[in-house]
């Protein structure tokens, strides 16, 4: 009998995620009914949001249940199947879940979003990044709440980052100037040098406002903000005539104990005539091929790096390797492969 | 000689604007050149935004400078003329700054936006309203920020104010549900009976955040914002996906000593796909006649109304006038009148 091994979640976090929170159980694989597939995880993706997802309340998704497995978009091989639309041995991307091995009953085929992948168009790390949720959301948000225009300046933060990557790269496609705000000069040095962009701040070693002011003298059209706080601020001071401000995320406020920190110079919004909007990338799943398409031929030309940092392990490496995100250990996206 | 007394900006205020920040001056007035108009000033407009003017630093508009007339919209008579657009008699919109007379030198007509105004179409008083930059404000701001579509629910703050009045009776001819904020039963009671919102939460006696569940059950499609600070903050945990919030004032922040109080529940704008975008009015200045005939037709038809609270006075009025904005104690446009 094969044994599945699962993190669930046994407790909700306050502040930073500890081992209190996790709980490793095995149940046995069971085998799929009628229509249905059993994948086994091949790579999990670790992402800021999953610190969202352990609160409870009201959010975008609901919140991931004491005790049940905790939630993880993932890349899986079929190995297993009674679905002709998922034959056994190829590659799918969906959300198996921090488990070793994921049942997707018939009846939850569709609702799982379990979808083939092209293995010729990317790696199974490239598709949990550039191809993948990271990407995707990089993509949508610069595209549909960014707007950029030829010539315009954008700042990213978490540039380094799954998503900070890819809007940057894809910015620079689109003609746009890039300034990049990342942890360390080894990300800063990366994002410059081998992903092109025009500059980029150590938001550890240097001031963020100096590094605005030299690297965005005429201010900023496009902030793509995935960390918030003192740096959505900051860039707030500098941001031009209507700006658009994409908030994809708040890292920096995840763990916080306290109230999240308000963005006190949103003001400037109304002096600059300027826009701030959420995105959430599950609203642009009928688009996500459209999105694919177009980065995969941009990795093929080499216009367009990806960059993860895979840690080898098994789900019991999971918590340990989730707090690499919140302490910006991480550089690039942050996946945890489980087998090959 | 007819003398021009004048209110000049003295010294910056820190908080509220005490009498030390003014300054009244007296000056001769004089005949305008070939091209040029004098005018005498009829009505001043009293505006939050004022308050933002006498602050250093880079704005929307510059600074006024130390030593300088206040500036002030406003209504006037021409009363010498050089200038056959402007003929002796006829009622012209500007601004005049807070003094008696106002001088348009011939190389600044044009610069200083001043307009013939119809007072068939509204009182000196409306001119200064619903037909003046409140009114423009809320037009603008609701119409192209905003964007209401039939059966939404639209939220505004300050409700009984200039800029809020316009917003509400607009939202409602457009098909919107329309729920005011506004200070005090009065002026609650005024907004729901008389312009015809369909509720309104007196900030100052009870719960906002329960007056927002009981009248907006459903959630809030438009949050038309004039105030900023904790009722913003409230705001935004009831918006509805793709929620709209227009940026217009805080006028809750601008007497602050310490810093702006930033909405700390802006993550909301993520989890619901929403946008928050600031609105200045000037931008719009090419389509005031479009909005103005609009709005003048809504006032002959009965359709809204327009209300100001209008002090009689004289320009040493001015001062103590303008603290009546930020304590709440104007009930409609606040208007000081220094002639008929």
């Amino acid at each position: 009998m094969t044994v599945n091994r699962q993190i669930r979640l046994a407790q909700r976090p306050v502040g930073l995620p500890g081992p209190e929170c996790w709980q490793l159980t095995e149940e046995p694989v069971v085998q799929p009914d009628e229509g249905g597939v059993l994948m086994q995880t091949l790579a999990i993706s670790l992402d800021p949001a999953m610190r969202g997802w352990m609160n409870e309340g009201k959010s975008y998704i609901p919140p991931v249940e004491i005790g049940a497995v905790m939630r993880a978009g993932g890349i899986g091989r079929v190995i297993a199947s009674k679905n002709p639309a998922f034959p056994e041995g190829c590659l799918v991307t969906g959300g198996p879940g921090v488990q070793d091995y994921c049942l997707v009953p018939a009846d939850q085929i569709k609702r799982s979003g379990l979808a083939r992948i092209d293995p010729r168009l990317g790696s199974v790390s490239q598709w949990l990044n550039v191809l993948g949720m990271p990407g995707m959301t990089g993509y949508f948000g610069l595209m549909d709440v960014g707007q950029p225009q030829a010539g315009e300046t954008l700042v990213v933060s978490g540039a380094a980052g799954a998503v900070g990557q890819t809007v940057g790269q894809l910015a620079k496609i689109k003609g746009c100037r890039v300034v990049g705000i990342a942890g360390g000069a080894a990300k800063c040095e990366w994002v410059v040098k081998e992903l092109g962009f025009d500059a980029c701040i150590d938001y550890k070693t240097g001031s963020v406002r100096d590094g605005l002011k030299q690297h965005c003298p005429d201010g900023i059209d496009i902030y793509f903000d995935n960390v918030g706080g003192e740096i959505l601020d900051t860039v707030l001071t500098r941001i031009k005539r209507k700006a658009r401000i994409v908030i994809c995320g708040a890292i920096s406020q995840y763990n916080n104990t306290t109230a999240v920190q308000g963005p006190k110079n949103y003001l400037s919004l109304l002096v600059n005539r300027a826009r701030m909007e959420g995105i959430v990338v599950f609203d642009y799943a009928p688009r996500y091929g459209e999105a694919i398409a177009e980065m995969a031929g941009y990795l093929r030309e080499g216009r367009m790096k990806s960059k993860e940092d895979v840690v080898r392990g098994s789900v019991d490496d999971f918590p340990a390797t989730l707090l690499k995100l919140f302490n910006g250990e991480n550089f690039g996206k942050l996946v945890l492969q489980l087998a090959d």
